[in-house]
């Protein structure tokens, strides 16, 4: 089957690779149809060491499945599931709470002889625990709306369930990219009243603003934090979603945070410590968040996806094929896409 | 009058003052009946730098109302009031909110012609919004739990509740100095099926047992990230109060919680970061807590006083009177005593 391998910063391929197979009883083989790239695959895009064996990608799709193991038995054949970005056994002690990003038996896509969503088929391990049917055949146009809860959307609401936000509050979110965006649509569903989005690019903004923002702030650093201040009455936000994991974006949600009020972070931390430890502890601000369990939100969001409540799929502003899927790293590297999804 | 003033590291000193006197309409003056020397007031006693004027000291007290403005309404003369350590208009936003330690109008004992808590009196302002009557005459024996009602009982429950304790969950609590052990009760109190104590010092630690600790962990550093994880079938606490501060301890903290799990800081940060960014990602801990708005849990925990459901003036396992203040801050830094009651 074909597949996408990432050989190098830069350099990504596809490339036959052997065709993905069962080999555990509790695997199914998911022929993929959609797939995206994931902000998070521009990480290696940029800083891949070169790798003679190379790395295959993709974490987030949508498919049908192939194949199932002897130990499988929610799952049937020609089934359209959705995957969350890990893999997961659904009853460990975390599963149960809902934690299944720190499943003890899950991993992550990619490794260990596990495929990756970029490609033709993967074998998905834990598919009891890992795997959701959807209620619709592959071809509907819900379609990339139910694909982000792969991943982004889940992410989003992750960052503003952590920012606590509730009804009546403002809101604050950091990052206007897929992340931050579905961000802007969870604390929306979530009740905020006031939701001010801090990021620079027309096209993003456009959508944030058509996802539910009511600000918008194009400052960096300082000057950031004093409008968001000056459009909280001087106190900053009850809740802040961090969606990048820059230093500077952290400082930011930081500072941009009302006395009492709440971090969400799910961009991925680039530095070894958290600053701020002072202010932070002054102003009895609480700092939440991680990696998504977003397995444990595929059944909240989904109906509000397939009844058209929240459109998370418009952050996949480009399509391609598997063929594209090179030229879709330089899109989303280049900003010139939000997101790209891959159709198989 | 006479009052605690440092001038310098370890230079503590009782002197004469100006007596307390009302200045604002919305101020009360309190003759204290009882004071407390705080783990915080150790810090300047170990690197306070030489000061002419020095620094009036002291923030948690009992007394009798003596003067009120004239705009002062919820107080009587001669009225028992315990004071929170910080003073608050009780009306403002953030007050409002339960977050006192955030008053637009709030501020610190010893400051801007507020008087100390270590002396004979005490210009309160805000008294309205600050003080808290007791049921009782001043000689009562529970005045000693009802003292720690302005802060180490009060501190002590935030670290837990902002570590999340809850029924059936295990509460690690680092640090056994004062705030740590009413950590214990605190955790106890909000149902913590496991509460396992990291402290060294025998006193502290059986009076730790006697709080309600399960546990005791006498390791440091990565020894007693391993010994917790033992106690936990190796996932680590759900709840853990960090009650120090220094950075070793904080970074014990962060290490031995649970997946998922809460620390609830109370202790003054000493570093301008909070180290483990990574691994506190990874993991989905929160981060929270700060100076505890202790006003704001006076009349909960007061009546577990009041009733004999907890005893947080054990701690205090000293009692002077004024003269013996300098000596009690030796003995407190020397570890001879966990907390210095002072009689007036």
């Amino acid at each position: 089957m074909r597949a996408t391998v990432m050989y190098a910063a830069g350099d990504v391929r596809i490339e036959t690779v052997p065709d993905a197979h069962l080999i555990e009883p509790t695997d199914a083989v998911v022929r993929v149809t959609r797939a995206c790239i994931c902000g998070s695959d521009l990480w290696p895009y940029n800083q891949m060491e070169p790798s003679e064996s190379g790395q295959r990608m993709g974490h987030e799709f949508i498919g049908v499945v192939e194949e199932i193991g002897s130990e499988v038995q929610s799952l049937k054949i020609d089934e359209v599931v959705v995957a969350p970005f890990l893999w997961s056994d659904g009853t460990c002690v975390f599963c149960r709470e809902g934690l299944h990003t720190s499943c003890l038996h899950g991993g992550r896509y990619g490794y260990d002889d596990v495929d990756g969503g970029q490609g033709e088929a993967v074998r998905v391990p834990q598919a009891d625990g890992t795997l959701v049917q959807l209620p619709l055949r592959e071809d509907e146009a819900l379609m990339p709306s139910l694909l982000t809860l792969s991943d982004v959307m889940g992410t989003g609401h992750h960052a503003a369930l952590h920012a606590q936000v509730a009804p009546g509050k403002t809101a604050a979110v950091i990052g206007d990219g897929a992340v931050g965006l579905c961000g802007v649509i969870a604390a929306k569903r979530l009740g905020a009243e006031q939701i001010i989005m801090l990021g620079r690019h027309d096209d993003r903004i456009a959508l944030a603003k058509h996802f539910g923002a009511t600000d918008i702030v194009s400052e960096r650093g300082d000057a950031a934090v004093e409008r968001v201040k000056e459009l909280t009455d001087g106190f900053g936000a009850h809740s802040v979603l961090e969606c990048v994991g820059h230093t500077q974006a952290v400082e930011t949600a930081l500072a941009v945070a009302r006395p009492g009020g709440a971090v969400g972070r799910v961009g991925l931390p680039q530095h070894e410590t958290i600053p701020m430890a002072h202010e932070t502890f002054f102003n009895n601000i609480t700092i939440s968040g991680g990696p998504a369990p977003v397995r444990a939100y595929i059944e909240e969001l989904m109906p509000d996806v397939l009844e058209g409540r929240i459109e998370p799929g418009r952050v996949l502003d480009h399509v391609t094929n598997l063929d594209g899927v090179p030229e879709g790293y330089r899109q989303m590297n280049d900003r010139e896409s939000i997101k790209v999804m891959v159709t198989l």
